[in-house]
């Protein structure tokens, strides 16, 4: 997890305030069920059904991890419906930037259009990101993902460079 | 750093074998010189006659983080020809994968054009990726670097993907 996080936080959306908290081991079925419920993940072998333990393993090492934190929002009830991943870099070019990689941004279906993902980044780069000493938040999108470059580009967001992925065998 | 990479390593380029090894702080001054052999990173502050300053904090800064590694190549004589940087990133999309980010790829400009940066690069996706369990291998690259975007094509990464940025103001 990433230090000096101020966390939870409340997000402010149409329909009322939500919590974003840390992710725990217990969120896995939650996490699980949003990675499924997006096309793209779904065909990378995301979809439902997945064997749960190498996400569980995965889920482990992040949360152990120093430099990276997953992030849920809950609705009242305690139903996660978004996610996202935060990576802290620090680096030597932009005259020694620290980086803030933002990964695994996902909005459950039924939540969509009510400002949830806006919310969310607004709090990446407004708040997380001066709090852990980052001076540039990124991410990566999918080309095919139209939807998604129109709402990072509304956030401030430029979309400057091409995301190169190099699978191994 | 990142523990499990086997460094130093040994690059087999055109015109001889070249070390490969982690950077130190006493490798400042080398790396703020492969930093501002570059138009584009020169046009973003790292140009020639910048202050050393945040440059030794961000070194400091990687070299003690367990996640991130800056690794540079060195000529027979100890200059420093060559740099990237490495970061572990565990995750739970594409069924718990672990990513290794690549960042900061430098050639210096006497030494292109000879097997480095392939060199380099195939070192990261045959040696340092699986020694850190990381089954995928990405970066971003600026728009503009077209000769990049064909070399990193080559050598089997997929541009897939828009590489965004939010600069904090």
């Amino acid at each position: 997890m990433l230090k000096n996080l101020p966390l939870p936080a409340t997000l402010t959306v149409r329909g009322g305030p939500l919590t974003l908290r840390r992710a725990q081991e217990g969120d896995l079925p939650g996490l699980m069920r949003l990675l499924a419920d997006d096309s793209i993940s779904a065909s990378r072998g995301d979809g439902p059904g997945s064997d749960p333990e190498p996400y569980r393993l995965a889920l482990q090492d992040l949360v152990d991890d120093q430099g990276n934190d997953l992030l849920l929002v809950e609705d009242p009830d305690g139903t996660a419906i978004a996610m996202l991943q935060l990576t802290r870099t620090p680096g030597l070019s932009r005259r020694g930037s620290t980086r803030l990689l933002v990964e695994a941004v996902r909005v459950g279906t039924g939540h969509r259009s009510a400002g949830l993902g806006s919310a969310m980044l607004r709090w990446v780069t407004g708040i997380a990101a001066p709090a852990l000493g980052a001076s540039l938040v990124q991410l990566t999108s999918d080309a095919s993902r139209v939807e998604a470059h129109r709402f990072y580009t509304r956030l401030g967001f430029v979309g400057s460079h091409i995301g190169f992925k190099y699978q191994l065998p």
